[in-house]
């Protein structure tokens, strides 16, 4: 996956630590992810969906946790998490009003898992997010349906693509091309060694705020090309680990993706629907049995260790989802440009990157 | 709609506050609910739509907060409205397999209303509350779809059922049959009178811990007749208020819902989802526009007398969700009884109702 | 301790659990609870002192959580109990002016405990709640002093006094006398027993919502005597098990406290202060060291077993508060009469207690 | 108060908007701020007092909100400004143990404002916020007594110092001296014009991490001079607005202060306490009274100007508070030193300022 590096050979600073192998949140063992994409004129949108891990999740749970940055947003399934501390399905990811469509899909891909489900048990927490992609996509047109959601987890792989694709196909970031984007980050507790993971929807920010190293990059653009639009955006973050952590410690990295998001210049938009959902693999909660638990966590004397990591990869994966995203054009011939277009002629963007 | 005085009749005490003219959530002038019933073997549920208010909600939005009391639950929609402190939508009830299909239908009821949604503006934020009612009712079947919405939503009136029926119809109460119930209570502030009106839908609670005016009715009633299943229960409460509140406020009213569920036995179960969603009527907040605006509320220093109407009208709506129910036989032949048929066999219901 | 038999001699209905042997706190094992009263004319309130385990607090924590049923008090340490999910000190309960106080005193405490606090190590959270305790009290008086916190600290003990004693003295609930009342549940899981204690300090509730045995017992007493007096109440539960939690799992705990404190009909009003804390003693978390913890926790499968210990231990420890106390005549000659005068006069209080 | 150009003179990118005249959080008419400073040998500590607005504040309250970035910190009075979205007192800072000494010490002084409270009305809500100063100060010795209060309070000003005063006399940033900074910025919505104002007490981050117009100036000054510590930070982030906004407007704005604080670098670390508090002088809200409320409160739809303007000041109030601080030795000689002295010496301080 040899596009992940363009931020380093762009030289554009996001700190000290050492990246994982792929640096993809499919560093962290057993996570995968998978795309559709809809690319077809008005139609630019699609279904990612990250697969925590193998196995019948409802089954056998991941801890988990989530935090809202800025509530202006539709994903479904929060409330459980936060009560109960646990994942139990794929994350997937969508445009704004397909929500309900791969709700329905995701529901049933799990039933279609565990025939018990709504039956000789309880029912299942669909865990949906969203960005608005409206301006390159025709949103109202409805067309993602839920049979997507089946063809995305059936997809889903270590190796993925990152860019204008998935979820991501019709997303903006600084009124660039925004998209799918991934990272990770190795933490070194002792002589234990962990990963951590982010994927990202982008779909945030005004051109104008954009920094990058520090310079001007956006405020460069907009004397160059530019298409003015009122920020409607959005950003989905999916942080995993496999370092042991009980949901409070997951939901206080979930908070440190703020400072992942603002390194560039994001001022946390009004409309701006920015959630955070953080997951590990390290352990898995059985759905049934009265049996008192043993679980291993990490001691919040380290918690900066992987704050650290968050924050990093949190600003990386955003710049590759922008940095590894294609030129798209599409409703109304709607056009957003690449940042991989302006490699070389704006400021921060100046490194070679060959 | 005399049937909504059985609580009066059977002489249970809720409290002290007079009750609005039809003693239901539609005393708040502009509330309308309405139905569709799927009742037919093994299919027992339906969708129940709660019309806060005429107009095109999302151009001219009211006022909105929301508590999850208990959040092993799957309602959507509740991280936009604790943002932005507006609800844009219809509040839709239905099975919890089936808010997906009811996102779907309750978006494009809203997309039909305003061309303009995820084309000239931002997206809407479908707000579905659930239940699971598994027991009396085929949830795996997904037999609520999209068009159900639209129907109960045409449905609306001021004069809506009670107890079996919409989303209600296959739910259950301290394992007696459950449902739809409302209630209403008047608040006189000054000079100045207001309404406060409640509408829940009721699948929670034990039998053992049913109390009646302070009477073991359900411990009696075990002994009867009864049949064993775990718990996994859930209870939607929506509060509509003409009073002028802003969010913080509304969202104090919903924190009482606890206190109106509880005072009849429940203990707020694990497996319960226990949500609240409060609005007022009073005033409109408009989608456009960046006038400042100017709002009344109330004082909180007369916030114990909507408090207490919060208190008794749940109370009341639960107790009428199950007197106005009757008894439904369901999946396999489950059956929950209407608890209308132990009137005068059980203490706490001893009392002549005619 | 066999005043603490008064609910039972009483036969007022709580529910169906066991209790504990002490039916108090101080049952789950090395719970101490300490008074310092101060009952002299106008001046009438204390200090009282939870000491939830013994040895180094602050170097070994206890996993702890709080929420917040109204905000309308002042509260202290609980941001940090919030965050990091730890208790390491004990919790102190006063008068709401002498906060500051017993801050000081709680802090200086600590600080003698242990010589690296705020110098090779961090600084300390220290904890304490509070009730307005003003109808009887002379609150602005400042009556409280640090030392009085060391005092209430060292006479800690299992056994110990409830009713008007420490920070109850001055209380009022339904406008009766309130105070510091006790009690505990026995809770069975699979071959192990825990116990849950539950303290409270009262100082809530209007007297005609006070329903005993679903009985007007409030409304009877108004004819009889009553003083009229505005609500600025609070109430303070304080929850200890030895059962392993999560700090999310024992927040869930401090959820249920709103039910047992509305089963006597309480509406949560606008001016009380309604805090709930929670800690388990079951496991230690180091202050210092890098090392990953295992820990153990209960399974969510039985929460309800806790829950309902919860209820059950709330609604008794608050009559135990009230029944426990002595009629108080304190500022101006202000009256509360304890509940205990009315034992065999009131509905719901007709049972002979001998 | 030419001093605070310091960092447009440096040439320190920090946004777009205009600052107030001022620049400082009183160019928000009638917020004034105080200072007490302990500066003797091992004594580096003080308190600072924000005054939000004039008369009693108890009477005339004002609306408000706050947000807790993370929890590792003491601030008091936090939960009743949740709930009932307003405050009553000044806002007071020190040092993390003297919170008790503060609290006594702000309570008095209300008490004196207003005899009523505690008598025949209810009681009062100090506001007490803290940072960790042990580095330089003699924490243990509690030099901060009651007194302090009083005198910050009537000292303040709308013309008051910057830097190694106050409650940031002790305290460091990034590794060099911190201390007491402020910004303002200047919103225009329509034809109307609003203030915002901030100041910090600013505690908080590694030397590693400071990057200063995107550049490493932090690194480059590790290989100068430093000295390693474990961060036991904070921050606390005052923001004062004269714009209506409602309490849930107010904790939006809270929120963006993440955005500022991480604009140079930081990454949110475990032991830093921060927590912000914002309040608006537009209007009062009266303490008794039952009366309607008629309130103004800009649209949401604005909301992006204020946002903007929280990230902008809060990023400028923290360099402030290090570029206006002296170098400070304190405790046994620990020295921090000031950023000002490394002006024209590292990367991203290169500009002339004269």
């Amino acid at each position: 996956m040899e596009k992940n590096d363009i931020v380093q050979r762009l030289h554009i600073h996001t700190g000290m630590m050492e990246r994982g192998k792929r640096n993809a949140i499919s560093d962290v063992e057993g996570v995968r992810v998978g795309h559709v994409t809809l690319a077809d004129g008005d139609i630019q949108t699609g279904v990612t969906a990250v697969v925590p891990a193998c196995g019948n999740l409802f089954r056998h749970k991941l801890v988990a946790a989530s935090q809202v940055i800025n509530g202006f947003g539709k994903t479904t399934g929060l409330v459980q998490i936060d009560e109960l501390g646990t994942l139990e399905t794929p994350i997937v990811l969508t445009n704004t009003l397909s929500v309900g469509d791969c709700w329905r899909g995701l529901c049933q891909y799990m039933l279609k898992q565990d025939p018990e489900i709504g039956l000789g048990t309880g029912t299942v927490n669909p865990v949906v997010g969203e960005c608005n992609d409206s301006f390159l996509n025709d949103i109202r047109g409805f067309h993602i349906n839920p049979e997507h959601v089946l063809q995305a987890i059936s997809d889903a792989s270590a190796d993925f693509a990152q860019g204008s694709v998935g979820a991501g196909r019709g997303t903006s970031c600084y009124q660039f091309k925004g998209g799918i984007g991934s990272s990770s980050r190795l933490v070194s507790v002792g002589s234990k060694r962990y990963t951590l993971g982010t994927l990202v929807q982008s779909n945030f920010g005004e051109m104008r705020d954009l920094r990058i190293n520090g310079q001007p990059t956006g405020e460069s653009a907009l004397s160059q090309k530019t298409e003015k639009l009122k920020e409607q955006g959005s950003i989905i973050t999916i942080l995993a680990t496999d370092a042991p952590m009980t949901a409070r410690q997951l939901k206080r990295l979930c908070r440190r993706v703020t400072a992942g998001i603002t390194r560039n210049g994001s001022i946390i938009g009004n409309g701006s629907g920015e959630i955070a959902i953080a997951f590990s693999t390290c352990q898995r909660i059985p759905h049934d049995g009265e049996e008192e638990l043993t679980l291993k966590s990490v001691s919040d004397n380290c918690a900066n260790l992987f704050f650290r990591a968050v924050v990093e990869s949190v600003q990386e994966a955003i710049l590759c989802s922008m940095l590894n995203a294609e030129t798209v054009v599409g409703r109304q011939g709607h056009t957003r440009y690449s940042l991989r277009e302006f490699i070389g002629k704006l400021p921060g963007l100046m490194a070679d990157p060959s």
